[in-house]
């Protein structure tokens, strides 16, 4: 039996990297490009030498053999290529969240049921190698958690400059989604319920009409407390585009984790800017949280058993976020089903 | 006419930084130390060539002249003295907060009224430079406030072996003031709504019945948001015994101060620790934010016009914590009356 | 007797300094400024009340009762007006170094032996605070010092823009007395060796003629070692002006000072900027180091028995930076003579 | 043609994650163990399933078939094996410093001559993405280099509780080959001439013959200069065992890395630790950059053409590092000839 053959639909800065990742991989192969904006599918599937469809549903009609697809169309956009995935029996790798509605989360995962496919949802904070050694050292001490506080912001770039579809999320269901599923993965416990406040001033005033800032208070099953800020009116000038930092109390220790802090600072006539990895390490690999995601979930796909956030955890944050939108604009504690 | 005349109410850690401030201030003159603790009360008294009461009360029964009285007794217990020594018309400096109850607030301001002394509530964060020297550019920038959001918390030493007294109080109690006190005077806007969440769990193990830790998330007068989290049970092994992080977020900049971090630090065999400013400086009289305060109060009682927080402002900081524990109880979102 | 009457020699950022403490302290009377640029002696002379002249000597001349002097001239020219305020019997406050070489700084302290007023040279960073913390711990655990090293160094705007007269000073000229006064005053231990490099590249290309940065590695007379590095050639994009990091090992411990940093940052739509105290408090006195050193010169010239650092030490610290300057051109290992 | 087949050379630490990254290695297979410990030897060869040798030339005699060896025996121990492997025509991966002097040097490199093996020394950190960050920064700018500073410095408890060895080593040894090689390789100069000073005073006092901490200022061959200092008594209660701060600075801009710093913190009941990547990621593979260049070099063996360090760098450091020994003995500046 060959390599699993992967298909890639979305040819964005996210797709990219999973397709870059895919044609690097000793033992996976990536057979396709699907990208609406032809100059950007030919441009992506070119470099790496594949085909490129406007669509999944024009590769399937191919006919080509396909064993999976990553879905890394814009955060409202995973449903219709990933019900389509899923009802060709296809494994799925789908950005988070899983949807924007749980309606839709739902439909997704009914879908999987029909057609067989694992259904892999990016939460690619579980690859970063600090979150890990913080979660290893909290199992292995077992103290119950008091609280968890996390800030994970942008500047004003990403809504204004980097996604032609801010309008269309939020900070919320843009960043939190990450932080939530940090805050279960870390603890075992579950959100249950929310109160939420925003503040949606400087984004509209800007043209994108979404909330500039969404702060949001969950109980958590365990009886410990989680809040949650995230905002997409942070200043140019920050030194990194985007800001992480998590905090994370038991009742015997205290985590602190600044995801966004490298340790290293460039100082140039205009400014100071932090240094992160590069995008590609010396060999031209991709490097990074999300390239890690992907090798495993192609290794998944090729037989390995791998624990991988699905489709379940996947909704569960959907309806959390949900939960945070509905809190919003009703101003009252919203419970979270799950 | 001679110096201002001051008694100090409380002879713990706080009276002795402000006994000591006015011991050295060149236009103030200490008269009298009133403590309960004999021993404690004759320690200090005698150190600083003062006699020693047992009570503000005992004090005014001497007949002595006084122009002014500082009351540093516990947190609960700021109602009685205050009143006593409005009563006799004298200018009063009250630790924060105010008091514990608004109903407690509006006798002591009934009694000021009754009086004619002037009330200080010793808001000291307001005379640390850092939030001055942000204050100074958020006014100078004039950009409307999206966020604030504030981390205030002590290690677990705080209410365990610092204070005798802290079941009769809690982290939003003892802490909240500080940052909810920053937020208004770097804001000018007020606190109009509150819901918070609690966890109870770590210090009742250990025989302190009250709040591990508390979030609060605020509504402001200007539509901007607050967050406010203050917790008692942080490790003993954190480099500081507080930790103090606040930040800001206007339409057009970010500010972020770590209050805690003096950039300075002393690792030893056993641990590395912050180091900070001494209590005295190299001739002996006290520094920091506290004596910093006294002075300006010592100064205002001498003549000096001086901006310095007062009672309105105590009640409001007292209505906004009682909403913080209203809201901890209840589990709904309470309003903050002005 | 009235309070110490104070002139000011030299009208630029220092005096100004010097010249406003002095304005504000209850004890002293700013009486004259001197400073040859007549706008800047006009403008700084009206602001607080007092005559110009565009010199000590013309200042001497109208007979004026004086009691002291602070000379802030550039680092070049102290000699003479300081000789003239001690021949006259003042007492002075230098600004550090207390000259560029050794034949001028022995001729400032035979003028002061002939007329006997005494000389305080303008080590500030003693004020700070947090060295002083650190000297107390230092102090009280007695542990024999291993080494010390220190990075003390500005952007280019100091030797370009700030400066009129860079090229006739250096980066060990401008920044080493600081690192080098701090590492003498924390560890008791005098400099008797020195090896230095450094490169001269950039200011000059800027048509300053000038090194860029030195590197000196000290042994000093306790057995341990001292590494400093100064430079002027950082960029304008770093966070602050200045950067001040000092590091202290023992045979026990080790101790971190990063002065430059506050731990208050701002970021703007442009960059990230370091927030340090204002210049002037609330109350419009002037702040920091420089202040809080005036403000103990002018108490000793009152009368106050205090501590400060004196002639000899300003000698062999200036004794230090000729030996640098010496090893940096000829190559070879300085003896340093105290 | 089969995978190549590995023998590592010290069952250490370093021999440890050497041989576990071997074992994972998809394309390459791990043989034996060769380590003089018998119960180490046991221990390592059992975990990994190969058989155990107590030296490479029991190993050599059993005339197993081997393509590449890798020797990780202490820093003073590296020739007689790596002469063994190379005489033996095969691939060599030897520890940094690739000897402890040069004349070594020079026996390892004629090995290789006669045997036509290749060799790779281990300056690990090239492989940290951080400092190939700023390495590609500064390619892409191109801007003359004016000075670099590191400082790379362990706890007592490395040359005290971790090596057995370190009386043979010193700071300068074991340290300065890691912040050396980083200096050339960020800069693509030569050291050219180095003035070091060192302290003796704490390890002897522990019963190990050796520096505490050496400084050395080295002359470049760009005309840059080069500050190192190591050190080896830092106290145990640091947040880390190391401590690594690099900073370069160009014509136009500069770089600070601090390379222990991951921006995770933990706090416990006693003191505050960083927090870094586990040793092994969540799939049980060896991580970090020793592993990182660990599958290079088996890559390389494997035919792939990868830019590795090899022994002529590896002998330019092992000169640097001796002439640092001798100018610490001699008080002279030493030339270093490449």
């Amino acid at each position: 039996m060959g390599n699993p053959r992967i298909a890639i639909i979305g040819g964005g800065i996210r797709g990219r990297i999973f397709a870059e990742t895919t044609h690097h991989h000793p033992a996976a192969d990536l057979i396709a490009i699907c990208e609406p904006d032809p100059g950007r599918a030919q441009q992506l599937a070119g470099e790496l030498g594949v085909p490129a469809h406007d669509s999944i549903e024009a590769l399937l009609a191919t006919g080509a053999q396909i064993d999976a697809v990553v879905v890394a169309t814009p955060d409202f956009a995973h449903e219709k290529p990933a019900i389509a995935a899923l009802e060709a029996g296809l494994d799925l790798l789908v950005e988070k969240p899983l949807a924007t509605t749980s309606a839709e989360a739902e439909r997704i995962m009914a879908a999987a049921e029909r057609g067989g496919g694992r259904i892999v949802v990016g939460f690619e904070n579980r690859w970063n190698p600090l979150f890990a050694a913080v979660r290893r050292q909290l199992r292995a001490d077992g103290h119950a958690l008091v609280s968890q506080r996390a800030l994970l912001q942008d500047t004003v770039f990403v809504p204004t400059r980097m996604l032609g579809w801010a309008a269309l999320s939020s900070p919320a269901w843009f960043l939190m989604p990450h932080s939530l599923d940090m805050a279960t993965w870390l603890s075992r416990a579950e959100p249950v319920e929310v109160y939420a406040r925003g503040v949606k001033r400087v984004l509209p005033s800007l043209g994108v009409d979404t909330w500039d800032r969404v702060s949001a208070s969950f109980a958590m099953s365990d009886g410990s407390i989680l809040d949650l800020d995230s905002g997409w009116v942070q200043p140019l000038g920050k030194p990194s585009v985007f800001e992480f930092r998590f905090e994370v109390e038991t009742e015997a220790d205290a985590f602190v984790l600044d995801i966004d802090d490298t340790g290293v600072r460039r100082a140039t006539a205009e400014r100071t800017l932090g240094v992160g990895p590069l995008p590609h390490d010396h060999r031209g690999r991709p490097q990074g949280v999300a390239a890690d995601m992907m090798r495993d979930f192609l290794d998944a796909v090729g037989g390995a058993d791998l624990d991988l956030p699905g489709a379940e955890h996947g909704l569960l944050i959907t309806r959390a976020i949900e939960a945070v939108h509905r809190s919003l604009e009703t101003g009252a504690v919203q419970q979270i089903t799950s």
